[in-house]
């Protein structure tokens, strides 16, 4: 059937192509992608929504001379396809498979690993400067970035320096209304205006900024995207191409439930059904448990605010945005602001909460410490994916956030075990705590099939002896707990060890640590994070401010990055599953 | 002299007066900000050029009832002087005294603390949707943010955000074309045109992100200000006011060099003549080795870029700037993009050094994990103002860097004890490396009088024996060096004590650690940053895989916010002072 897709492996292959045969090879693409992410899953709305964008941008520049920047990356598997990657696609995401994001040491044609959003324009403007200094003028540059990620300050810095050089860069934006969750925001509204055909006079926000803008022109004809791309290819210095897609663009059941069919999972290829796994028995996500706890004490304590900076989906902040719109808050891309807003409301006696996933408040650490720490304001920062994540690889694994955050005075850490101390958390912290806390659950599904108990207060910084044991103690933090409890019920000489839950990493229960100093001679301490400054460096200096005698050891994330692949074989990698954590105890027994 | 400032202590005893006579307290308050800054040092040209705003801010709104916040805050002079602060204003700065920033726990009329920039908008915003929900619909938010702040990504993340709000926000731009040093990029040139006259025809940036735009107008004609903040005052939503100020108002001198008198230290408070302090035989500033020994290696290697997000004059990059102006770049406050457009120029395998203050790169640790260290790209970091920094205190001391940075796989830390050290490495580095590092050094001046030795050749990951002693070894890091060794003088059973200088974070010397751990029973660490997950830490992580069963002690900034004074002060505070580590290090003979 795709006759002309197979005869292209790189894009010099594609070049030989008419412009007729591209509008064929579009249709080829799109079911290609539909056809592999339907079974081996994956994102699928974003390539849908640039398939011509992708076949034009090949076509029109001399690629992987010319650079092109994929920013965040969701949008590349069309890309990733006509660049060498046809035959190894069905591998995305899979442990040793491609990436599913862009990444340089994947192909030449991958001219940056993108993951986060709005770094393109950056990225692509220092690419850019470089090819003046190296005297290599007429090279081209292109970031193809979407509405949500220009609207991200980071892209703005690119854009606002870009605008005072003379670097060849050409910006794409990708408008389709959508990041993950529906775009918002005032430059969002402003480019709806566009869109729809409203012309501002003279000056657009993007001519303000010295670019040469051009469009809004229809991002599914090819023909004419071939056209303006010719003409913009000549243009030396920075310009700006508005495009306007769909996201899901082909599947109907895509382009009518783009939430859904960002990352559908599995669906049937032809009618983009999903196909439903038998999930009715099994426990539910903590993202869940977060959001829907979080409406449950927003119901009675009027104080409590939720802030996510574009993740209402993912974080499930979506359930209080629905019941209570006017405490919830999706800021867009838009971390530090949204780190720095919170501590504004907190000021205000409000009780924030503050959802961002662990790799991403990454992108406020100055916040957290300038505008939070140190005022020493009470915000709740609920870290989702905290850990290792899966699929989505390194640039989303959650496991720096104990390294970064332990240094912060006046910033609590916690890690509940299971999705009853995550909701006890919560509870806990929404009745007034005297400084900020960040919570760290993991992605994916809890362990328990009755979350929704009675609340309990917890006390802030007490830890639990979960098993005792006669020889080693194991200390471990949040959802380790389970990969323990399972290790230690495959030991035969369980009874030799104990099993403590610290619950907190800040404050950390001195005095439980005390009392298994002087009863253990062996530790080992357990963390799903970097072993460098994380959990078991707090164990570590704290013993050696006791003087303890022992042997303490880490496990934990190496110093090293660690790919992608499924959450098992990720925490085999690591060496912190089950069978990594018995072998372990084995052989200190 | 002061006949009406002296009757004003708060802004209650301001808004008793005529608008005639708000003109003779401008030239008042001026006076009293230059006659004391004059002899007690600090910043100076942001608050002279702020005086007749700050007193018709607090005139027509009714602070601290309307909440105000200086963005940076080094503005703020004048507003602490009419809130409370006029008696200990010659305090500014000084241990135990006021802080040369908005704080919120030294006065109510402080919203909001500032230091870094670009937070204002943000804060304002989560207050003014919290008074919403407050029900108090009549109360106002006012973000006073400069021309290079509001160029800040994360304060176009906050313009985005209030755009689609119907919060009481009211952004005032102090537009004085300059940051501490001339403000850049294209944002700025767009308002330079609206300074001159130049009028985008019907919407303009500020306007098309939803706020209704006023000005520009003449930020010194204290009645038009008075005029047009009374009328803004009953406009509810966002709204926008474009004042055109000049840095230094008020001194001649200061108007004309307005880098230099962004904080002048001493000067003659009549004529604005600085008081030059012997400083001719004082070793130079570590960022002038860091900036002259730049040009120098440039000079040879045409690969070398630097880049600086706004601080030319504070990093020294200036030097290079000047020398090579097409491969130096200020790229305005932006951390974020400063380092992604680091790691794109680096793939195309330039040399490019990123010269940041520690605490500000704080701004960019997602584009440092993602963007530069996940790829591997050899970017070279040189972090100034690392460790304690001094008067400008909690805000801007560089001491998270090494906890932060340590858990990020590839990257290097170093940390050269002395000018020499830090020109060898400088040299070493764009020889060609494998991987990204971060090189900090301090603040201030350094110790050596010859300085510009032949470059030699540093081998990355060595560290030194500086001193053999026979029971407790002193492990320290940069330019705590010199500290230890003048304890170690002081001290009469000098021969116990040994010192070795790791000079590297990460790598770390395992091969000495091995050694000094099979010669001493007792070791101890000191470093210029916090204890929890910094150097200290890591010397014990691999102590413990060592199963080292000796006793190690760690030096360092403790778990809590150290405040302004002087930087021996704070030493003294930290007990990383001479006199502190002696005391230790007598206590542990």
């Amino acid at each position: 059937m795709s006759r002309l897709l197979d005869q292209i492996n790189f894009p010099k292959d594609l070049r030989k192509l008419s412009e007729e045969e591209l509008v064929q090879l579009a249709t080829e693409l799109r079911k290609f992608i539909i056809d592999i992410v339907a079974t081996k899953e994956g994102h699928l709305g974003a390539s849908l929504g640039v398939v011509e964008l992708t076949i034009a941008l090949h076509y029109i520049f001399n690629t992987p001379k010319d650079l092109l920047i994929w920013d965040v990356g969701h949008q590349a598997y069309g890309h990733k396809i006509l660049t060498g990657r046809k035959a190894v696609f069905e591998t995305n995401r899979q442990l040793h498979g491609i990436s599913g994001f862009p990444k340089r040491g994947e192909s030449e044609y991958d001219a940056f690993g993108t993951g986060h959003s709005s770094t393109s324009i950056s990225a692509a403007l220092g690419m850019a400067i470089a090819s003046n200094l190296n005297g290599e003028t007429e090279k081209q540059h292109i970031a193809v970035i979407g509405d949500a990620s220009i609207a991200s300050g980071m892209a703005f810095e690119g854009l606002n320096h870009a605008g005072v050089t003379n670097a060849n860069l050409l910006v794409i934006l990708n408008d389709n209304a959508i990041g993950i969750d529906p775009s918002v925001g005032a430059l969002k509204e402003y480019l709806t205006r566009a869109r729809v055909g409203y012309k501002p006079e003279k000056s657009n926000i993007i001519e303000a900024l010295n670019f040469r803008y051009f469009g809004p022109v229809d991002g599914h004809d090819i023909k004419g995207l071939l056209k303006i791309l010719s003409e913009m290819k000549n243009i030396k210095g920075p310009k700006f191409l508005h495009v306007i897609t769909k996201k899901g663009k082909g599947l109907k059941k895509a382009e009518e439930d783009q939430v859904k069919y960002h990352a559908p999972g599995k669906f049937v290829a032809e009618t983009g059904e999903l196909v439903t796994s038998e999930s009715v028995d099994l426990p539910l996500k903590y993202q869940d448990v977060f959001g829907l706890t979080l409406v449950e004490l927003a119901e009675k304590n009027e104080k409590i605010i939720g802030i996510t900076p574009a993740m209402p989906t993912g974080s499930s902040l979506k359930y209080m945005m629905e019941r209570f719109p006017d405490r919830a808050f999706d800021v867009g891309i838009a971390e530090q602001h949204a780190v720095t807003l919170s501590a504004g409301m907190a000021t205000q006696g409000f009780v924030v909460f503050c959802a961002i996933y662990s790799t991403f408040l990454q992108r406020a650490y100055d916040q957290l410490i300038h505008d939070v720490a140190l005022q020493d304001l009470p915000v709740i920062f609920c870290l989702d994916r905290a850990g290792l994540v899966g699929e989505d690889g390194a640039t989303h694994h959650g496991v720096f956030d104990i390294a970064y955050a332990r240094g912060i005075p006046n910033l609590h850490i916690a890690a509940p075990r299971n999705e009853v101390e995550l909701r006890n958390l919560l509870y806990t912290v929404q009745l007034g705590i005297e400084h900020p806390i960040i919570i760290r659950y993991p992605r994916g599904r809890g362990v328990l099939k009755e979350w929704k108990l009675p609340f309990k207060k917890i006390e802030i910084g007490k830890g639990e002896c979960l098993k005792e044991g006669s020889k080693i103690a194991v200390l471990s933090l949040g959802n380790m707990a389970q990969n323990v409890e399972k290790a230690i019920e495959a030991i035969s000489e369980k009874d030799k060890i104990a099993h403590y839950d610290m619950k907190f990493v800040k404050p950390i229960d001195e005095h439980l640590l005390k009392s298994i100093f002087s009863r253990y001679k062996i530790i080992f301490t357990i963390e799903d994070g970097v072993k460098k400054g994380g959990f078991g460096s707090e164990i570590l200096e704290f013993a050696a401010k006791q003087e303890y005698k022992g042997l303490i050891e880490i496990l934990g994330v190496k110093n090293t990055f660690i790919e992608h692949g499924n959450i098992n074989q990720l925490q085999e990698i690591a060496q912190i599953n089950v069978e990594g954590i018995r072998q372990k105890l084995e052989s200190l027994i």
